[in-house]
């Protein structure tokens, strides 16, 4: 996954109440303490409300922490970067369980130009010749960290290159940091910048490095980040020992999917685009104990004070002759297969929902993404069982395994390109899970019109029994019954699912970027949600990243994986059995609303306040009333479904449509994949969320008359949404 | 001086310009740099500013680098804690210095009770044995650090004891830190904590440690708050090295003075506060190489995130027998002379201005606080020199070298107890100096009516020539005139000085607490200011600050140190020559406005905001008034002064008073000794001020009884004030 490693409040202590064991075959008690009638299922008939309870009963009780298990020590036995053997065996193994289960599975391929290192050889020259390691020490009691046979740290789509000269260090590498580094003078021309992980996307940090002149780039972790200051590194802890590598690929994410495709001609403006998008300067990771000697020798003027990081002296710029560093980089840009692995149950109605997750991993992949892939399975075999005891789901049931997510969320956009047309035509929502499964924090993200879903789901699963083995434990005095009474425990500690507002359900966070949910929420429009449990992990795309570390360090039980397997296997089901989708546009709608005036409300005097914002906030208020309607309406179609099929069935198709009509098909500004102008990736810094992105790119760009541009078009497509929730009757 | 080290940006670039040579004969110029007049000095008569300017341009060209320079070597030539034999020769020197200058001196002898460390000894007993040093590590090329004869590292007033205990890491040591621990389910009762310096006064920790029932406190200092992470360390830089301690007194410090003061019975109330502000928990400071070991080998949980240090590890929290340490202290609690310094030159006028600075250091004092000494020793040999010339002022200047300020502020405060009826009656202001000259950044503090004085003074002195070989260089791209411009161009570059507002003049400070200003301000009722030109200072209170790192790492060429004597120089002259007071009640009843509302408008609903804050915003409101009615007249009756000379000195009167018609007698709740009820040293912090503070406490302790007594005080107070000022006529 493109993100960095989660960080959470350490020091916790463990819960004090252990689960009761009868508290399974009571789950639904946890709902509803008393003795009082279940709530109405939303989007449910009463009788299928009834059905559909007694099947999930069924469900959560299938999840087998054994089964979790074997499938992720089967998953990580060998390291597994997207395109190699190791890679097709894991996608044969998914196919072989997906099959078993009574799925109609198949392997799809593609081809894709994955570049794999040759050689990469970074080493300090002056003041003293010392070889940097590029692979991580084995580790006693953890045998996969033995192997050699992962790839040794690098960034993929870096190019070859063999540079030697003066190092200076920028911090995270952003552009305030240059612009810091300028006011001291110092310039990075022809040098290597050293900068450290964080805050940004590794790929925007190669490519300031590119603008500024640096002749090579150096991307190290500093042990403040995610090290031994953020707390206890592994073995002992869950955070990054002194060899810890992250690797990961710094392909410009503007363009997400297979680069320069062969065999199949790009738009001539499209290839061009991709061909930009490569990287240009030799870029490569490193450990904080490699970057250590090259922090330690650099002098010059002391660093700034935020700059200092966890080593044990003074940071300094550096930049003279003084202190040299070689790079050598020999990267092997190939076309190589890749396979997605597709199951399917089919439903009664040709609606589509789709589950994600992607399998290909820059070592051994347990957390990221096998702690998905494993729940994805086990999610298989419920569901296969399910439908071996009688039960179909209203809608297919799509399970997805993902390939090249690492690379540039390859495996996955490939699929949504070539499945547009049945995307926009069937497909009525997508679930996501990249890290799965790494603590005990309740991480969801979605759009709005899933947030009630979740908090219905999250209430109807029972909270995992806590044991006190994990790296990270839920806060003291907390006895939650269900995932949601922990969720909220948590956000009542300061957790960081929830460190906002203190009453109401928990904040549920927006989907940004660095995972497969893009290409189906930026791109086809679909309703999409991101699910996982959370916590502290600095290993993070290092060979540390194995079996032994998940079953030590993040989750020895498997209790939480599964609470994730039940989770999704609501989700899922629900979305698939309802017989109105249970998507609320009314969150939706008012959610744009606030977010247009809060914007609107952080201009200063001037341009950007005299915009014609009255315009569109006046169709967001036209859009928040047309839900409020229709949501009635919706009810109404649904009481009366026994009568009126069909006139439940035209709400349903407005709200699988829902999500597109918020696009803008030529996308937003300088970058036609990304046309949703609800949400999309923080320009600047890749991971985080931009609202109403074409605006507020914009607006940070002072283009007035770009800004003025792209609030019309919202208010288009707020008018187009509007309009096609009214005419529904 | 009682104070955390300075903290200021590093990285900054040198001032490009170079003061050109024949700026000073031109420094009026510099003032208004066209041709146009100078402006007219405020509180002048226009024959009496002529001549002020013309003594004012001899005095600026008196100071001399070299001299100071002298001075500074040989105070600092010994360690010279208070009552020791070379703290004894140094106010012999200092007395000399005065009476060549011509001052009427006198040196006064007081007794109080200055505890000395006999032994000092800590080691860690477990999980092995190793003694831990209490003394500085020599270093190369600096001669005093080679110096056997300081105080080993000890904190004065800790009891003696012999403890060996389990060790409890406690952050800063602050409240919410023992909440964090109780939460965690650790208890620090009968261990030994292990706390930081920073965010406290350090006689705050020890109290807290005692309170939650701990047998002994070990006070480091954390490279990640003044050593290696906040900047280069001396030699290389001015943070502190691995085995700088800061030494310095735990008394709590409700009640400055000599403790249980000899062959003088105290009331029977007071004394028994002072024997129960004596710390009950065995006390000592640690360098970070001492306290490495502890923290290193403690286990158990995790600290919190926010606890974690520069030291190259995971801190934990400890509290298990597997680590223990042990402290033998022995204390020698005796009766000892101090001697303060003072000298005098007589005006014409009854009418007094105080100067003071302190002389006692915890080891050498080169910065603390004997660079503030050179100053005063400077500005005494300047203004002598122009009294011989034939100036005389028109008020009495009394210049004052403190002892035993470290203790206690005990020299200041003996000599305002005993001086207070002359206070009342004669004096006028009190300039103070610490920590006079330690590096560029201009840092005044002082009360509002002070405030347009120190902006006037300011912009009369010339910006000091910058040197590329002090640790810490004005911003760049700033060509300073004056020191008002330097001022204004750190504060735009973000210094310490001024992070808020970025038009308008610069800022200056309230005067907290931790120096001589307290008993003036806060006792006596004297308009105070404190003068320093600030920078990095990680040695504070360690065997380091001595006169090869001041000559090395603070100001080489002594050319802050001759810019502070200017900017001393004017003040004193200025309060001491002009006709009418230059003391603004305008801008201190504005302020005094401003304070209340924001406390007020803090207030959440309740309680605290149901409070009669009416009446004393009214009164606030009502002094505002009736201080620019008093100015406006004030400056009528100054350029009448020829016909009706008696009433002028009704206005200086009323000036002189008017910090006083803001005290309350009886002082602030618990607190006798401070009565001012506008500003006094935050209770729970100690170095930091709190406005307001009978009402600010209150609020903080949610006693709404409280709150509404000290609101009617305040109230009084102000309306007292208001009365003063509008009965002179």
């Amino acid at each position: 996954m493109h993100q960095t490693a989660s960080i959470v409040p350490r020091g916790r202590r463990p819960l004090r109440l252990l689960l009761p064991a009868g508290v399974l075959a009571g789950l639904l008690m946890a709902q509803a303490p008393t003795a009082a009638p279940p709530p109405a299922m939303y989007g449910f008939l009463p009788a299928a409300a009834a059905r559909e309870l007694q099947w999930e009963r069924q469900m959560q009780a299938l999840p087998q922490a054994a089964s979790l298990r074997a499938s992720l020590e089967r998953l990580t036995a060998q390291p597994h970067g997207a395109g190699t053997a190791a890679d097709h065996a894991t996608a044969l193994y998914v196919a072989s369980v997906f099959r078993r289960a009574g799925l109609s599975t198949r392997i799809v391929r593609y081809s894709a130009l994955l570049p794999q290192p040759l050689e990469v050889r970074i080493e300090l020259v002056q003041p003293h010749p010392q070889p940097l390691a590029n692979y991580e020490a084995p580790i006693p009691g953890d045998r996969f960290s033995a192997m050699k046979n992962a790839f040794v740290g690098f960034n993929a789509y870096s190019p070859s290159g063999d540079v030697t000269a003066p190092v200076v260090y920028a911090n995270y590498g952003l552009e305030d940091d240059y612009a810091e580094l300028k006011r001291d003078g110092i310039s990075v021309r022809g040098k290597i910048v050293l900068v450290r992980y964080g805050r940004s996307y590794r790929g925007i940090k190669s490519e300031l490095a590119a603008l500024h002149g640096a002749a090579g780039c150096l991307i190290y972790s500093d042990p403040n980040d995610d090290g031994f200051h953020a707390g206890n590194a592994y073995p002992a802890g869950s955070y990054r020992p002194p060899t810890g590598i992250q690797r990961g690929s710094i392909l410009n994410n503007n363009y997400p999917g297979a680069p320069l495709k062969p065999g199949e001609p790009l738009p001539a403006g499209e290839a061009a685009a991709w061909k930009a998008a490569l990287p240009t300067v030799p870029t490569a990771p490193l450990s904080y104990s490699a970057a250590e000697p090259i922090l330690a020798a650099l002098a010059g003027r002391p660093a700034p004070r935020a700059w200092q990081g966890g080593l044990p002296f003074t940071y300094h710029l550096g930049g003279s002759p003084q202190v040299q560093v070689h790079m050598r980089l020999r990267m092997d840009f190939s076309y190589r297969t890749i396979w997605d692995v597709i199951g399917q149950l089919d439903g009664r109605q040709p609606e589509l929902v789709l589950v994600g997750n992607h399998r290909d991993a820059w070592t051994f992949g347990a957390v990221d993404p096998n702690s998905g892939t494993m729940v994805l399975l086990e999610l298989a075999r419920a569901l296969g069982k399910l439908h071996a005891l009688g039960w179909q789901p209203r809608r297919t049931l799509r399970l997805c395994s993902w390939d090249a997510e690492e690379y540039a969320l390859i495996g996955s956009t490939d699929y949504a390109e070539r499945h547009l047309a049945e995307l926009h035509k069937s497909a009525v929502a997508y679930i996501n899970m990249d890290e799965g499964d790494f603590g005990p924090y309740f991480s969801p993200g979605a759009v709005p019109s899933m947030r009630r879903l979740i908090y219905a789901v999250a209430r109807a699963v029972p909270a995992p029994p806590v044991t006190p083995t994990g790296s990270v434990m839920p806060p003291p005095g907390c006895q939650p019954q269900t995932v949601y009474d922990l969720w909220q425990c948590q956000r009542a500690a300061g957790a960081p699912a929830g460190a906002s507002a203190p009453a109401g359900p928990p904040p549920i966070g927006v989907l940004g970027g660095g995972s497969d949910f893009e290409p189906f929420l930026d791109y086809a429009g679909l309703a999409s949600a991101d699910i996982s449990f959370a916590g502290p992990y600095g290993v993070y795309h290092s060979l540390y990243d194995d079996f032994h570390y998940f079953r030590t360090q993040e989750d020895p039980h498997f209790d939480y994986a599964v609470a994730c397997t039940r989770v999704m296997g609501l989700l899922a089901m629900r979305l698939a059995g309802a017989n109105l989708l249970p998507l609320d546009v009314n969150a939706y709608a008012t959610a744009i609303g606030r977010n247009l005036i809060q914007m609107h409300q952080k201009q200063p005097p001037g341009p950007g306040a005299q915009l014609n914002w009255a315009q569109t906030e006046a169709a967001a208020t036209r859009l928040e009333t047309a839900a409020r309607d229709f949501s009635r309406r919706a009810q109404a179609a649904l009481a009366n479904a026994g009568q009126h099929p069909k006139r439940l069935a035209r709400f349903n198709t407005a709200l699988a449509d829902f999500e597109q009509t918020l696009q803008r098909e030529r996308g937003l500004p300088g970058r036609p994949f990304y046309r949703n102008l609800i949400y999309a990736p923080e320009i600047t810094r890749g991971y985080a969320t931009a609202r109403l992105p074409g605006v507020s790119q914009m607006l940070e760009q002072k283009n007035w008359l770009g800004a003025s541009v792209q609030l019309r078009y919202l208010y288009e497509a707020l008018q187009r949404a509007a309009i096609r929730l009214q005419t529904v009757r």
